[in-house]
C-alpha cells in the first residue's frame, strides 16, 4: 500500500482574482493592472496562478469564440510569465464565489442541459479546444483545469439543477479533458470539482471520476464545510482538513503516483477568527505538505474583492492575501513564509496506518460517511491526534453498515496496518 | 372626440442590429463596422435608429456601471450622427429576441424579483441615470427608452416570470422614466412594453401606464401575434395589424395631442410570404401614416442575424432590411420607397368613427377583446373594411358582457360617430 515519494517539490500558488473589477476585469483587461497585482502574488514566492476567464465573454452565442475573449486569456498568461508565475486556466467559468455566469444561450427560454444536451456538450468542448490553441506554445502554461466548479450546476442544492447520471457526468468531464487534451498535448489538465463530488450523496459526479480523468486528482478543501462549526475553527480537525482531504483523494487514486492537488483552500471568517487566520495558513500548508504525491498547494483568494462591488457573501471581501488596496494582509505574510518553510520540507514518507473505508460496490452512497462529522473523517482525525499519519483505503467489497445510517455508522471506519 | 393634426411630419426608423456579431458587437465595439451599418440604414432614408445596449455589459455588479461601456453607448451615438441618424438608446436588454440578457447578480443564487425588489429597483435606475449623463449633449439623442420588451419578465408564461401587481409595474416605470427625465430633461422618453401590456388579462403593465407614462405611447406590433395565422400573410387585417394597434393605443391617450410611435414592426416570415414582404411593408407603413399623432415608425430590423449564430429562433434570420452580407432585400427596397411616400403623404385628418371598447371600470381583465380575433379587433377591421376609419374609445363604465367571455363577447364592441 505505500507509495513512492514524489520527485519534484510542492507547487505553491495562488487563485488570482483581480483586484479592481473582480472577474469583470475581463471586460475591461488593462494588462498593467494585472501585471501589479501578479507581481504581488509573484513576491510572496509563489510559482503559480489559477485563473478564470468568464464563460459568457469568451462565448456570446454557442457557435461565436470570440478571438478577442482568447487573445485576453492569453495577455494574462503572458504578464505573468513576465514576473514568474506559471498559470492554469480555468475553462468554465461556470460560477465564481456565488455567482454564476452562464450565456443567454443555455438559460431561460434556451434553457438545456449543459452536461447532457449534445449541442451544448460540442460547443463547450469547442471552447476548450479554442482556449487550448490560443494558449499553446506559452512555456510558463500549467495546463488547463475543467471547473470552477461547474458540477455545481448539477447538484442537488443548485436553485434550478440539470440533472444527470453517474455515466453521463463521466462522460461530460472525459469530453472536456479529451478536448483540453487535443489542443494541448502536453498540459496537465484536471476537472475543478467541488466537495459534492465527495461527500453529497446523491451527486453524479464521484470522486472515482475526479481520480481516474485528467492528470491530477483536485479537492478544494473548505473548512465551512461543517469543519469550522462541528469542531472549532482554531481546532486540531480544522488545522488537518486540507490533508485529511489529500489522503481521501489518494485512496482512490487508481495508481500510488497518481499526483493531488489541493486546488482551493482559504481563510473563512465565518468559522474562523481573523487573529487565528496566520495560524489557519501554517498549520494547513505544513500538513498538506505531509501528503505524499502532493503535486500543489493553490490558495483562494489573492485579493479581497472590493467592497465597491455588491452582493457578495461578506466572507468573500475578506478571503485575500491582499487587501482591496493592494496592501499585504497577515494571512499573505504567513502565506509567504509557509512557502518559504515549504521548499525546505522534506519529501514525505509514506503513510503507514491505513482508515478502512468500506463504501461497499456503489461507493455513491456512502460518501457523506466522509464529510466532516462522518465516521472515516472522525477514524482518521482520531488517529492524526493519536499521532499517526493515517491514510485513507477504499474498500469496495459490499459491507453491512452499522443501522444502515452510511453518516456516522459505526461500522464505516476500521484500522488498518499499510 | 377628433383630435388636432400633429404639426410635424412623422420620423422613419430602423432597430438597429449590428450585421457582425449581432448584439454580441458591443463586446469587441469596432466604430468603422458601426458606421458602416449606419450608413446604409441611412442610405434608406431613415432618419432614426433605435439601438440597445446589454444590461450585463453595462452593470456586471449591482453597484459597477462600467465607464467604457458607458462611453461605448455613446459612441455608437456619435457616430449615427456622422451619418446623419437621430438615436434612442434603450436603457435595459434585458431581452432581445428569445435571449434574455440578465447580469450574474439577479440569476440563480442572487435571484430576486427585478421590479419590487428595492435594491434592484434602486441600481437599475442608476443605470438608466448614468446612460443619460453619458449621452447628454448629443445633439442627435431622442432620447432613451425603458425595454426592450422587459416586461415580459414579469410575463405569465415567462420560464421564470417575476410577478408583481399594477401599482408596483406602474411604480417601477415612474421610477425608470424619472431616472431618464432627470439626467436628460430634454429628451423624448418611452417604456417599450411588449404586446401582453395591451392583450394578457394577467399581465401588470398595462395599456394606461403605456398611454399615460413617458412622453410617447410606443407600440410593437407582430403579425406573429395570431393575425397572420387567424386571417393570413397576405390578408386585410395584417396590412393594417399596425395602424388598428396605433388607434387603439390613442384610445388610452390622456390627451388628444399624445404622439404614438410604432416602435417595432416587422415581417416575420413564419405567416408572411417572402414575396410578401414588399407588399407587407408598403401596407403596413402606408396604413399606419393614416393614424393621426403618429410620432414615427421603426422597423424591426436593420440586418439580418448571420446564420454564423446559433440557437435564433429561425425568423430572426430573415427579419432585416439588408442581409447578413450587407446587401439590401426587397424589404429594405420597399422601406426606402415607402418613407419617400410616407415623406410627401399628408397629414390625416382626424378619424371620425369610434368603436366603442367597454372595458369596464377595470380594463385590464378585458384586454384580450382587443387582440386578434377577439370582439374590438373585429370590430374595428369590419369597419375599416366598408372604407371607415375606425378609432377606438375605451368605455370605462360598468358593462355587462355577453356570455362572460370578454374575448369574443359580442357585446364587447359597439359602434359610435365621435
Amino acid at each position: 500500500m505505500s507509495s513512492p515519494a514524489p520527485a519534484v517539490p510542492p507547487r505553491f500558488g495562488v487563485n488570482y482574482t483581480p483586484r479592481r473589477g473582480w472577474f469583470h476585469a475581463w471586460l475591461d483587461l488593462d494588462p498593467d493592472e494585472i501585471g501589479e497585482d501578479l507581481a504581488a502574488i509573484a513576491s510572496l514566492g509563489a510559482d503559480h496562478v489559477r485563473i478564470f476567464p468568464l464563460w459568457p465573454l469568451l462565448q456570446p452565442n454557442r457557435t461565436r469564440i470570440r478571438p478577442r475573449g482568447l487573445a485576453d486569456v492569453r495577455t494574462v498568461v503572458d504578464v505573468a510569465a513576465r514576473v514568474g508565475l506559471d498559470v492554469v486556466v480555468d475553462a468554465l467559468q461556470g460560477h465564481l464565489s456565488s455567482f454564476d455566469f452562464v450565456p443567454s444561450w443555455l438559460t431561460s427560454w434556451h434553457r438545456r442541459n449543459m452536461f447532457t444536451d449534445q449541442e451544448v456538450v460540442a460547443s463547450t468542448a469547442a471552447l476548450v479546444r479554442a482556449l487550448g490553441a490560443a494558449l499553446a506554445g506559452a512555456g510558463n502554461l500549467i495546463g488547463l483545469s475543467v471547473g470552477n466548479e461547474v458540477n455545481q450546476f448539477s447538484a442537488s442544492n443548485h436553485p434550478d439543477p440539470d440533472p444527470l447520471t453517474v455515466a453521463e457526468a463521466a462522460e461530460w468531464t472525459a469530453t472536456m479533458l479529451g478536448a483540453a487534451r487535443e489542443s494541448l498535448p502536453a498540459g496537465l489538465h484536471s476537472v475543478a470539482n467541488y466537495d459534492a463530488a465527495w461527500f453529497l450523496d446523491d451527486h453524479a459526479f464521484t470522486p472515482d471520476q475526479s481520480a481516474a480523468l485528467g492528470d491530477m486528482t483536485v479537492v478544494h478543501s473548505w473548512i465551512f464545510d461543517g469543519t469550522g462549526q462541528r469542531y472549532g475553527g482554531r481546532s486540531f480537525e480544522t488545522a488537518h482538513r486540507g490533508e485529511y482531504y489529500l489522503e481521501l483523494a489518494r485512496g482512490f487514486s487508481p495508481t500510488p503516483e497518481r499526483p493531488l492537488w489541493l486546488q482551493e483552500f482559504g481563510a473563512p471568517q465565518t468559522v474562523l477568527d481573523e487573529a487565528d487566520i496566520p495560524w489557519f495558513v501554517t498549520e494547513t500548508i505544513g500538513n498538506a505538505l505531509d501528503a505524499p504525491q502532493l503535486w500543489g498547494v493553490t490558495w483562494w483568494c489573492s485579493h479581497d474583492v472590493s467592497r465597491d462591488l455588491a452582493d457578495s457573501p461578506p466572507l468573500e471581501h475578506t478571503l485575500g492575501l491582499f487587501d482591496e488596496h493592494g496592501r499585504i494582509k497577515p494571512a499573505g505574510e504567513a502565506f509567504r513564509d509557509a512557502i518559504a518553510r515549504g521548499r525546505e520540507t522534506p519529501t514525505p514518507a509514506a503513510r503507514g496506518l491505513s482508515i478502512d473505508w468500506p463504501v461497499g460496490p456503489e461507493p455513491l452512497l456512502r460518501r457523506s460517511a466522509a464529510a466532516p462529522g462522518g465516521a472515516v473523517f472522525e477514524a482518521w482525525m482520531a488517529a492524526a491526534k493519536a499521532g499517526e499519519r493515517p491514510t485513507i483505503r477504499v474498500v469496495r467489497e459490499a459491507v453491512e453498515l452499522a443501522g444502515g445510517d452510511t453518516r456516522t455508522g459505526g461500522a464505516a471506519a476500521t484500522r488498518h496496518v499499510g
